[in-house]
């Protein structure tokens, strides 16, 4: 099995492996540990395959057990059973979808291996049947069945395309993006939209095809032509010596085009200013070879066949990207997206397209790229009929841990016999719980990024962050293996962690792109990813339990010394503890030395930062509490201990005496030392028995807990729970906190709301605090009035199809 | 220098010269006699030069001189001075447009050519400047004006085609067809437009570039691909031993593109019905060319070059297809018309452009072509400046006589060193001496077609026609002797006559859609193109005189008689005085035998079907005659002799007495025993003498003679005088009368106008008569009340830019 091509390019030029000569010949191969590609295939439950002339993509569906930290609620939501600081565990179930890429010709050996991991799961694999697209569906029908002894299903290809496309654009954080060669970074990546549709998709396989989506059920093949993959592949092959695509796309780099085709210039000496056109403008591809004699004076070639090969790309990706501009154009649509094996993300071919597009359309269309373009039909064959998938139940995200970048292969797996040069390519997705959604609020949702900082654009910030990330990670995998003290396989579990990690961080310096833009979030989501891959499910548990527990100890004095102050001043003591809890941050190197020496709420409240602080809007918010009663708020809590119990809880409780109702947003998953909405709900009985009036509204319903849909120390507010957004809107949510560096600063510091917002943070990076302009333990209090937020967008509606 | 590569084209397969292989070497050439080709280059009195990369066209102007009777207007119109039987002649002088095209490595023997033949006129040449325009004319700026020492003036390309095409569209007949390879007969042309705009020009040389014109000064390139004539020709060179472009055409038609391509069956084993995409569409070009080895078991290929050549074309002219039909559309226009030299009209070309345009489009584009598409860039760099060809000012037709028709090449020049194989095309078009335009009167200017039937279509009738013609050409070739008794070289020309004719015959049999739509009308036309060719200006203009002066003598006592009648049997009586003048017809060969033998007034109102006649309106003509007097009749008249004298001077008397304004409408020039509008206005003031009332209405101007515009037997109501127009709009003309077989039913008998028509004539071609049903000598009387026409399209209105 081999991987993705689109991993051999590397901007301008191909990367030529020495192996691939020997690769050509090897029609049988051994296959790679299952651990490393066709992960869980043994669980696999569910098939589906995409088979192309040049690859075959395969899609399984299986179940990932982690341990998960088992609460017993009966005893107030302490966790059960710990025996000599080990928790005892349940066995958790993540569903995954894997997509594995390899090339056609391998087909047969890749059958063999997954029938052969199949053997004892062959019968629980849902209807026995397996979804077949692409037009090797046809073709290897009966081998599939004879393989894996499972019914092939076959499912329309274009189908397919336009239901993958439609998975990919609502649930994979930055799928889409436009290249833009000559700029820096090259690719800008297009944050998930609130309404995909419609748009254009142009397919170039071996032939083209044009499809127009205007919703998930309304979709047309409007144009297409014979002239696409196949074209330059077969002329390519009858006109140089190279073997394969991937050999010919390296000959394209190496060319100029410019000694076969005419250009403008060579007509008319120049440009041909009348009509617009440059003299560098191809006014005849292989105009120069229309005579006979291709020889020059000297007896050489006038032009050679890495000339040829790129004026063969040129031709075919002008001709392709004039078409869809002209289709785009014609049905008014902004937005085409290009896949297909011919463009596999080739950054040439995506260059070419991009131009054509752009000059024909007068830059009224945009030419868009998918990351996982490679995977379109095999996601939407299996997602046809597979009701664990239901896009009306659940939502997913990209695993950073088990996926490869864009241009960004995995290495080559060692030892397993894998097939000289080649590299994989793959992709899983996890299931998320529940549907996600956009925040209703959001002033201008279609243009919503969480990030305030995109490091792909930033080369300072990335490189600062980059060797942050790096530098703290040996503290992670201490604190791993400390979390699992009794466990045998921790170090090397922990130390797999650390590898895994790393090689993710160093691609990252050379491929900013290969998971989107790269951003402070990205980096700690993949950390959380990494960590759960070798079964660390919450390093922090026992960490955040102990300090939950100290910080308990000092609510009540807290509660009365505040309610003694007079209304203003509470409101500042009130915020300045919700600042001094969110000093006890695990995520913040700086400040893990202090935490680990002990640190005290009154202490940190010390550290912070004497106003005016970096950002000072107290006096706002202050005043703002003078006037209506907020109906509801919605806070997005950080972390456990002080933060939660001393700084929040207090906050939160003065809304609910003003009469506010108040939602109380945490993670649904473990990440650093932030409160799960599991742990939370435990930690409010425990807050319940010390404060009457966090009791009475909990059992009233006023004050509620909910997951905030979220796995990471970041906020995405376009992918909340649609239950949380349903009821947000129904009780007419008119205050938004979000609290945190992460949550509040990393992201969403700059988003508008069109309800009143509080953003609260400690700055706990001296590099981020200088950057923003003060120091250490600077304070970020940003309070807005919704009603002087310009509303740019229409507000958000459901949108059709989903 | 050589013919158009067209010329080469016939139908499926392209005709490859033996010789063809000794042309390549053939750099320098002897050029034939100047008569046959570069006709009248001595005169030229301005030159352009449409220089590209594969084909030169050379236009230029001279004036062609005719013998022409001189009149002399003081001897009561009286031919002057007839010195035993021969008149005195004057010169005329036709203004005409020559275009040649020959292959662009000829032009150095070619300017050569045309520098020794200038000699003796270099310094009349106006302005002592060639306007140029293509690619080379930036190239051979310096040979030309070394050459020629004319100053080169470069023109822009696009402009020149644009004007060129515009001048084509306007003047010449039949000059656009669509192309249906499938049906019979595969051309189908589209009659001169009232209004030719808007349309989509693609001009496919090297290059493509796609233009919208919307008025003569108002276009503009809205696209292009650099897949053109270039790419066909220069991967066609890189992949197939063919030398040059008609062999690749050559290949191209003896191939299977199925060898190479990848089809839709291919892949889906059948139709791909949920796109419905049928199994033989091309899914991928060239995709079965994809993977290296290109061998079948036993050693053969799997595909030839043949077939290379034909998936080349067919991949370049779909391409362009598709481009084409969505700018069409994406501008809303219907019409596109394909030119430059990839096409040439080349059917295989044409007819998968078509395909493709109507495919893509679904049916709402029509890709049309024009004849004389080779010429536009020369003819529009010609215009640039030529005051003598301003379209304010004159309309312009086609010479059958000097023009080589569609896939129709000349024969090759004998012994006079022309380059083996090739062949000649030429145009001439000859200049009218005034602007025409369509009669206002029409009810469907914009589909209007002046002839009832279309040979191309009836293969029962066309074979009738040309054998017919060609039976009576004899006794034309004998007639044009005669008519010049005493030159000595008129035996020689008139066999000339006879030879080039019947040559235009046999052609137009295999090629019925040389010179456009074949009708009776355009075979009268070219037989008098061929008779003025060889200066046989006006073979009856002695037989004319003859007729009418025995016709005048009758004349007093005819009107007498009429005058005496009662009205309604006058007016019976008038129009079987049409009817019976209108027998004297020397165009048909039935009758010539009772003319020759002496027939008089009352026998031919004896040779008259017996009432009914075959089409019977008199009673209605009668009728209406009952009814309000007509403002002004329009009277459109036919042969000389009692035709004119006795049938139609008593019917136009008639209206006058009524007190209508009569418009008697004569041809322009001579054709047959037709009176010309000079002649007829010599002949007046000799009826003048007879009658006062004709006499009166002359002088105060209410009856006048007027040139028709017309050259010809027939009438086209699409070129009648702009001067005759308005005046006839500013009469308020509210009725037409047309006479006679050639004006009244080969041509217009079934078209309707907005005022009343009485159209006249006699049937005096057996074959014909029985074929409406009837027998020699039915009579055609068809009136028609202009308030019962509904009106289809929009009233004529001048175009705009004209």
């Amino acid at each position: 099995m081999t991987g993705d091509h689109q991993n051999n390019t590397d901007q301008e030029s191909v990367r030529t492996s020495p192996d691939m000569e020997a690769q050509k010949y090897a029609a049988s191969i051994v296959l790679p540990d299952a651990d490393v590609v066709f992960r869980n295939i043994k669980n696999a439950k569910r098939f589906a395959i995409d088979i192309g002339g040049s690859l075959t993509k395969i899609a399984y569906y299986s179940t990932v057990s982690h341990r998960k930290v088992l609460y017993n609620p009966e005893k107030d939501g302490t966790c059960s059973s710990m025996d000599g600081g080990n928790y005892q565990y349940e066995s958790s179930e993540t569903e995954r979808l894997h997509f594995v890429k390899f090339e056609t010709k391998y087909i047969e050996n890749c059958l063999d291996f997954i029938g052969d991991h199949l053997v004892s799961s062959k019968d629980s694999v849902v209807g026995k049947s397996i979804k077949a697209t692409g037009g090797g569906a046809y073709k290897y029908a009966e081998l599939i069945q004879q393989k894996l002894g499972l019914l092939v299903e076959k499912e329309d290809e274009i189908g397919c395309l336009i239901k993958g496309c439609n998975f990919l654009l609502r649930n994979i954080t930055d799928e889409q993006f436009a290249y833009h060669r000559h700029s820096e970074p090259e690719y800008h990546f297009i944050t998930v939209e609130h309404n995909i549709f419609p748009y254009l998709l142009v397919n170039i396989g071996s032939g083209v095809s044009i499809m127009k989506v205007e919703s998930d059920d309304k979709y047309e093949r409007i144009g297409g032509t014979s002239m696409g993959g196949g074209t330059f592949w077969g002329l390519g092959s009858l006109l140089t010596e190279a073997r394969g695509f991937d050999e010919l796309l390296q000959l394209a780099s190496e060319g100029d085009h410019r000694n076969v085709d005419l250009l403008v210039k060579d007509i008319y000496g120049g440009d041909y200013s009348a009509l617009g056109l440059t003299g560098e403008i191809i006014a005849s591809s292989f105009g120069k070879a229309m005579h006979n004699s291709h020889t020059k004076a000297d007896g050489s070639k006038d032009f050679s066949e890495a000339d040829i090969a790129r004026s063969l790309l040129f031709t075919v990706s002008n001709d392709i990207g004039q078409l869809a501009s002209l289709y785009a154009l014609l049905h008014g649509l902004k937005k085409v997206y290009f896949g297909g094996y011919f463009l596999r993300n080739h950054p040439l071919s995506m260059h070419t397209i991009s131009f054509a597009v752009n000059y024909w359309s007068r830059g009224d269309v945009q030419a868009l790229f998918l990351r996982h373009e490679g995977y379109l039909g095999a996601i939407g064959a299996f997602l046809r009929g597979a009701e664990e998938c239901d896009p009306e139940k659940y939502s997913w995200g990209e695993n950073y841990a088990g996926s490869s970048g864009l241009q960004s292969p995995l290495p080559r797996p060692q030892g397993a016999g894998w097939p000289g040069g080649t590299t994989i390519d793959q992709l899983e997705i996890d299931r998320c719980d529940q549907q996600l959604t956009f925040f209703p609020l959001l002033a201008n949702p279609e243009e919503y990024i969480p990030d305030a900082v995109d490091l792909t654009k930033d080369k300072e910030a990335r490189d600062y962050w980059l060797s942050c990330f790096e530098g703290s990670l040996s503290s992670f995998v201490n604190r791993a293996i400390s979390s699992q003290p009794n466990t045998d396989d921790s170090v090397e579990r922990a130390n797999k962690f650390r590898d895994k990690y790393i090689q993710r961080l160093h691609n990252l310096k050379n491929h900013p792109f290969a998971y989107g833009s790269l951003t402070v979030r990205s980096l700690l989501d993949m950390r959380e990813h990494c960590l759960n891959e070798f079964d660390f499910p919450d390093p922090y548990l026992q960490q955040k339990k102990l300090e939950n527990e100290n910080a308990l100890k000092l609510l009540n004095d807290h509660l009365n010394y505040l309610d003694e102050l007079e209304h203003d001043k509470r409101q500042e003591v009130l915020v300045r503890g919700v600042l001094a809890g969110n000093v006890f941050d695990w995520g913040a190197k700086e400040v893990v030395k202090l935490m680990e020496d002990g640190l005290g709420f009154k202490e940190a409240a010390d550290k912070l930062q004497a106003r005016p602080w970096l950002h000072d809007d107290l006096d706002a918010w202050i005043a703002r509490l003078q006037g209506p009663t907020h109906q509801c708020a919605a806070v997005f809590i950080d972390n456990s201990g002080c933060d939660v119990v001393l700084g929040i809880i207090p906050f939160a409780r003065e809304l609910l005496i003003r009469g506010t109702r108040v939602v109380l947003c945490a993670n649904s998953k473990p990440a650093l030392n932030d409160v799960t909405a599991e742990e939370l709900t435990m930690l409010m009985k425990q807050v319940a028995a010390v404060c009457p009036i966090i009791n009475k509204n909990l059992e009233t319903g006023v004050l509620s807990i909910r997951e905030s849909g979220q796995a990471s120390p970041c906020l995405d507010l376009s992918r909340l729970p649609r239950s949380l957004v349903e009821d947000l809107r129904n009780w007419n949510c008119d205050l938004v906190v979000v609290e945190g560096m992460g949550r509040a600063v990393h992201t969403n510091l700059a988003v508008k709301l069109t309800c009143d917002s509080l953003k609260l943070a400690v700055i706990k990076n001296r590099w981020l605090a200088q950057r923003l302009g003060g120091d250490m333990f600077s304070v970020m209090c940003k309070y807005e009035a919704g009603n002087d937020i310009e509303v740019i967008s229409s507000p958000v509606a459901p949108e059709c199809g989903s």
